[in-house]
């Protein structure tokens, strides 16, 4: 309903914080009902660029330039976690809706912060010990309070697997920077799962199906992903109960992966949570009537939820930038792919490929499991990447 | 396949003249494959301003305007028809590939020289004569050579039912400017359809499933559609297969609505066709994988065209502006809509509206025609418009 105090939903001006193919992802949700977004991103010609009603050039790090993006927007979200946060709070007093909260983004932001939240909250995550600096982890190593294998994480700064350790002996400590550290007992890893879920200012909540992740081998980093996962009926209430239980837990208003291990015993671990659109939610635009980019912008609006009935076996392979080599991009095969039926291909628009960057994603779509993976082997074995 | 004399589809520079919703949904299609899109318009703050890389002030009409868009891209495209055509062949002349060719456009701006192209394609259209002006239109009716009811039509610059006359006696004739004129006998309407088709430079054609057309009784516009048309299997196959015949009859690049009157006997009657995206093929956004605006981008790109299969009953309704008023539109019932399964709203950002002024459309999606209706219903109670 309107009401005098407020404007209605679609005249809010919503404010995002990076403008990489997750910020451009969710400024074209926005284009449907003509919503004014600005992007704030490092890069005067970001992936978001020409997608947006407002590009401005600044550092989500950095306090003016955020406090500058803000200032002139009803709602300020977020594609990337790496923000400053006493900007935000700062926002948030001005009056400004912040999603998510800074509070969330403070604890999230540090590995051991999230760890003690989950404990706190009784959601399943496996046993770890946080340390202040690199001499107080290398301390309780030599005091064997922990059995190899274990694993180390960097607490600040660390994504995409980067700053993540698995230590197998003493010599795989030499060289670790200095740092906030913490240590984890290692799951001893069947499978990886995803839940988007979404909550809104009313609290109303909704899950996506479970997505199965599947990890590129080298970079650590998301290869492929399928959805619905094919688990058990059992498996898939209890990721999704326990999505719902996170969500809630954090209270947060917008969407949230909520990525698990599941272990030899079948038994799930929370393993980390992203407060915003994720890589593991790009089949939502076509397999869902409301992809997870509109959802976020649903759930920010505090509009009702929308359905996230899947309608299809779904895929989303990543399009990586070749090893060994930088440059610009050249997909080959792509034009091929136009010609599989249920391929939808998304590329970038990044001007630089580096190696394991992020170029791309291809949507597959198919009516079984097996025709989806005869589809995913067409796709792997037609795309491929070369720069110049 | 990439060659070396061209650039790769997705580096091909596309402007397109008309920033309409039909301009803004188009340069969105392209946001996926991050294709640099540039529009046209006389109003800077377009519609599809916020979704393009460039957007120039212009008049699609004005010679020089034309030129200076085309001249910075690899491929010029239209929303709209009434274009200058002298520019777009001064562009094809200079090696820009323009899409629809200038002369299909110079066929489609004038309703007597389409009719003369149907007639000479022997595609089945209503008997006809075209008048050089308006002596001669009232000549041949003072001398009894048709009997009334029949329709005149202006041959230009009509749209939206503009321009379009039934005349059951001599008074109506009353009042009609000078203007190049056709005469059409009245068909014995029954039904109105359109067929949305495809063709690429290749000679590669798609047809998407037929529609039925519902019209504004007082505005002579489009109320809704619903798709696919609950016809019979033949009268869907006729029509398909008509629509078809139409687009390669004009040897299109590009995508085409073949619009169709059923009269009493079931017979098809080719009423008019639209080489751009059109207002009757918005639900294969949500309706099909590859939506009507993105099958324009790849038929032009001659790229493979994309799947035009329906996964549900769908309708478009449209928004328009109230009738006996102007001003900045109200959006009433908007946010309950959101609340509605299978129902998406689209608000094309326009800052005035003006009576069955096209301010948006929803797009209702459902599983049998019996539940379409009653969502039908539904939105129809709930969205209502008023202006400030």
């Amino acid at each position: 309903m309107l009401n005098n105090k407020s404007k209605p939903f679609y005249h809010q001006k919503i404010g995002i914080i990076g403008g990489g193919q997750l910020g451009k992802m969710l400024a074209m949700a926005a284009a449907p009902w003509s919503i004014a977004i600005t992007v704030l991103d490092k890069e005067p010609l970001s992936s978001a660029r020409g997608y947006t009603h407002e590009h401005l050039e600044g550092d989500p790090l950095n306090y003016d330039d955020i406090l500058k993006l803000g200032l002139s927007q009803d709602i300020i979200t977020i594609e990337m976690e790496n923000v400053n946060v006493e900007a935000l709070l700062e926002l948030q007093r001005l009056g400004k809706k912040v999603c998510p909260s800074p509070e969330i983004l403070r604890i999230i932001q540090d590995k051991g912060e999230q760890k003690h939240f989950f404990s706190k909250h009784h959601l399943p995550s496996s046993e770890f010990e946080v340390f202040e600096n690199l001499q107080d982890l290398l301390n309780a190593i030599n005091l064997q309070r922990w059995v190899f294998p274990f694993v180390v994480k960097s607490c600040r700064a660390g994504y995409d697997g980067k700053g993540v350790f698995v230590i197998h002996d003493p010599k795989d400590l030499i060289g670790l920077p200095e740092n906030r550290y913490l240590i984890e007992r290692k799951v001893d890893l069947a499978q990886e799962l995803s839940v988007i879920v979404a909550r809104n200012a009313q609290g109303e909540c909704k899950a996506y199906p479970v997505c199965e992740l599947h990890v590129h081998p080298q970079a650590h980093l998301l290869s492929h992903m399928t959805c619905p996962a094919q688990i058990s009926e059992e498996l898939q209430q209890k990721a999704t109960a326990l999505a719902l239980q996170t969500i809630q837990a954090f209270e947060l208003e917008g969407i949230m992966a909520v990525e698990f291990f599941v272990d030899q015993n079948g038994q799930l671990w929370l393993n980390e949570v992203s407060p915003r659109p994720h890589n593991t939610g790009h089949h939502t635009i076509e397999a869902c009537i409301t992809s997870q980019y509109e959802q976020h912008l649903r759930a920010i609006l505090n509009c009702p939820l929308g359905f996230t009935e899947t309608f299809f076996h779904s895929a989303v392979v990543n399009v990586l930038g070749p090893e060994g080599m930088s440059g610009s991009p050249v997909y080959h095969g792509l034009d091929q792919l136009l010609a599989f039926k249920g391929v939808v291909p998304h590329i970038y628009g990044k001007k630089k490929s580096q190696p394991h960057r992020k170029l791309g994603h291809v949507t597959i779509l198919a009516d079984s499991p097996e025709n989806l993976q005869i589809l995913l082997d067409k796709v792997q074995k037609t795309l491929y990447i070369t720069v110049i």
